[in-house]
């Protein structure tokens, strides 16, 4: 339900309702209860985005909304992962729900066909052998590419804003094995970026299953900025409780921990001991400005059996991601109700108000190769 | 959810979303990816549209969206059709959810009593005996016939736009046996007119239950204009495989199939084989822009028991009409997911076209007993 | 769906829809039909509202929606109870689905504490010992009184608009027992109230479990105007059928009866008989303006068991609030669709209209203690 138009407030507290908006501009200040106002992030269309995994693509369409547009992705009679506008150009119906035919995708109404450049490529019950109006029956196509397991498109007016995706780590890679994973996120991609790379709440909201040290300890972080990355590097570090930990190192010790989110739309999380090492790669696209998917690889390098590693990720991972979601939608409701974000931040916040003001650069096609920011160091009670 | 206002698109496909709307004239071009737009219907709301089945109406009320106009009907003390705006003038309940009483509507909230003129008859608790105010308690009566098997209303200010209601065909005439069928449509009344008058589409999409030839025989069509009717007549048509062709004729022949439409939005289909005759008389009633309300009676002369025909054609009709829904809620979604209907047609499109043009000059009071286009000639692989 | 925006109706019976709308004056005239219009009630918000009965408040916080703005109330250290605006200043997740620890609320994303005035105690994480930010994180504080059984607050600008909440009849006063209840309404406050104090439909709706006399009574019903109140004192009534009566008097007899509305939001109704008393104290809290929520508590004094008057009373109260929740849902589902209220009044709606007016001219900031209109006589059929 919309709030009303009628402003109340109490005068002895000074708050006030709705709060007055700021001009949306994501400029982000530690400690202060200034409205940051609340954002959409269509302006990074046109980059290159996880649409699934490259697992997914299998005998059926599969249907996908990247930043509003409806999607969908099959694989051409080559193989190749094609991509359309999810609309079948004679009676608009969902070419997802139709099917694939040797390599090409059939509508579930009349059984139109069309290739992966979207052509189309039979009318069923059209006699016409000349054709003159194929041309005008084609779907628009998107373009697409497959790499480390993903399949990128890119949906805004103007083409790829970059070359080439971003990379993954460790997928591919000798000696990793992989587990993939994807979940519908009621939240913005920026608050399930910040969500994801955000220690302080994993000792508190997942110290059942994740985290839960008796004490907290005390850890120096490096915030490096790196154009269009940023990450937070953790030192001294031990072994965390809990599942993650026991996989890493039995027996304690110090380990690497960095967080780190890449341009677009891709938060990172890495934790090495030795040759053991864990990254998992996760892409939040956009579905609308309130909501987006997440599509995740997870590699890994561990002396234990695949089936091991396995049965203990995924489980944990799932209930990790519950408890997020429900935090994320709680967050989404409530800003919402009030008509915008109103965040305060403290100096553990450490990547968070950063990767706003990254993606508000990017998006306005600022360059991200000038001068950047020093590093920054930060103490956390982890 | 809505959209986002930016435009997004793909330069090099020419693709681009929003796509740029028409001005909803619904001048349909075959071939054409210019978009149609989308249009109200509301112009037609002052011609007679089908409320409900006459045997539909028994003791209790029933309320009925007609034209985003809430209605009552129910019989008054004379045992005729009654339509009423379903609002009680004291406290805005609907009338629909209280009972019948000696041919008078009771709300159920305090009892107040209406008979079929919206005359107000009794006022509970009210010790008045003058009751100078009756008057001031009426409920607004709407234009209601009843003709045909069903009861017909016309909400739309000014009046009934016509003398009569449209005719359905076999109702009411000797040698005729007649089964009703009512149903919510998630489609627009054009877009589900079209779907009942779409050939193409039956082969495709019900091939099991209704048709399904092992080859496609091709069939003239001849697009015929009449005033403010389309029909579509099939020449040389084998008897269709399915329950419908053993119904006529357990031993093939060449059938008389003729589809038509009646304006405001009556759907007729005709098969004929000698003597043997089925007619579906479908009534798409618009309940808004968005959704309507199938009202069909189909008749028949067929020599075999009413039990053998009605056990087969009803459960035959709900699979058909079913499959047909699910079609027509993904084109609505879809269509409003992009903010707008882009079609294209191809020549076997044979009356979808026509009867948007028809429907536009009706509501625009264009007279359309002028000349009348000519026929068409078109062939159908069917 | 909302209505078309085309105007439609019928040039005979001369009704129009969508009707045209008044100024929202919410003037009332009996036994007319144009529109009264709707308005909003948020010029209220200022006034002491009841968020929540007394013994709701234990363990786990409570959060209430109050004029659209969301509350979370919980009992500080000192067990005062306490009312904060529901949205942690952190990252804005509702502290209501946190928990409450020794007397602070904790934010159940990061675990942020505050105390009841909405002062930050704790940031999980934080090293910082100076801590100059701690100001900026603190949540606003609603002001709250408690009285009479209830937890009252003001949330809008500018403070209470009066000293103290309206005083509930019966509770804490000697002799007397207390059961309390606590029910969404989906309507709005006003078109509650009036049904809470409607006597006409309690024989209809009701006649069930309620009423359900053989013979309709004649009843002189004196409505009486006092400031911020208005009261129908109904003389000569015989003990009402059903429980009420039987507590009252298991050998009938006349009854005591008055309605009465106390602003900003409290329907009022006792019934006694000799030192038999039965006391209803119904807070309509507004949600928004399409809902409330009834806070109620019932003093009575009557010669029977405890266990008995509360095993009668509450499952009775349980079934008529379902009807009269089915009819206001139906009445606000009409409204919405017509796009406004359009309500007809005889003068046996002793009070519902006298309410809206005297609501809108309290709204307005006119004094109320001026010239009051004289008593009115009506008789009712009951």
């Amino acid at each position: 339900m919309p709030p009303t138009a009628s402003a109340i407030g109490d005068a002895r507290t000074g708050w006030q309702y709705p709060p007055p908006m700021g001009d949306g501009d994501g400029d982000v200040v530690t400690g202060s209860l200034e409205p940051t106002g609340r954002f959409s992030t269509a302006g990074l269309s046109r980059w290159w985005h996880a649409a699934a995994r490259s697992d997914e693509l299998a005998r059926a369409p599969l249907g996908r909304v990247v930043f509003d547009v409806p999607v969908v992705l099959f694989r051409d009679a080559s193989g190749a992962a094609a991509a359309l506008v999810d609309r079948c150009p004679h009676r608009n119906v969902p070419l997802s729900v139709g099917r694939c035919v040797h390599g090409q995708i059939e509508c579930g109404y009349h059984g139109w066909r069309f290739d992966g450049a979207g052509r189309c490529c039979a009318v069923p019950g059209l006699a016409e052998r000349g054709d003159p109006d194929r041309g005008a029956r084609r779907v628009a196509a998107l373009p697409v590419v497959e790499s480390d397991g993903m399949v990128w498109v890119a949906v805004g007016a103007g083409g790829p804003a970059t070359a080439e995706p971003p990379r993954l780590v460790g997928v591919g890679e000798p000696g990793y094995r992989t587990v993939g994973l994807t979940l519908d996120v009621p939240g913005p991609m920026l608050a399930a970026v910040e969500n994801a790379l955000d220690v302080p709440h994993t000792s508190f909201l997942h110290r059942g299953p994740f985290r839960g040290r008796a004490e907290r300890v005390p850890v120096g972080v490096t915030v490096r900025h790196r154009g269009d990355a940023i990450e937070a590097v953790f030192e001294g570090e031990p072994v965390p409780p809990g599942l993650i930990g026991r996989l890493l190192s039995p027996d304690g010790g110090v380990v690497e921990h960095t967080d780190r989110f890449v341009a677009p739309a891709l938060a990172q999380v890495e934790y090495r001991l030795g040759s053991r090492h864990i990254a998992l790669n996760a892409c939040y696209t956009p579905v609308d400005d309130r909501s987006c998917r997440l599509i995740a690889i997870a590699a890994y390098r561990l002396p234990i059996p695949e089936s091991v590693a396995r049965s203990a990720l995924l489980p944990l991972a799932r209930v990790i991601l519950g408890q997020d979601n429900r935090m994320l939608r709680l967050q989404q409701q409530t800003v919402e109700r009030f008509g915008g974000e109103r965040f305060v931040h403290t100096p553990i916040d450490v990547l968070g108000p950063h990767i706003t003001r990254l993606v508000r650069r990017l998006e306005r096609g600022e360059a991200t190769s000038g001068a950047l920011p020093a590093d920054e160091q930060v103490t956390l009670l982890t």
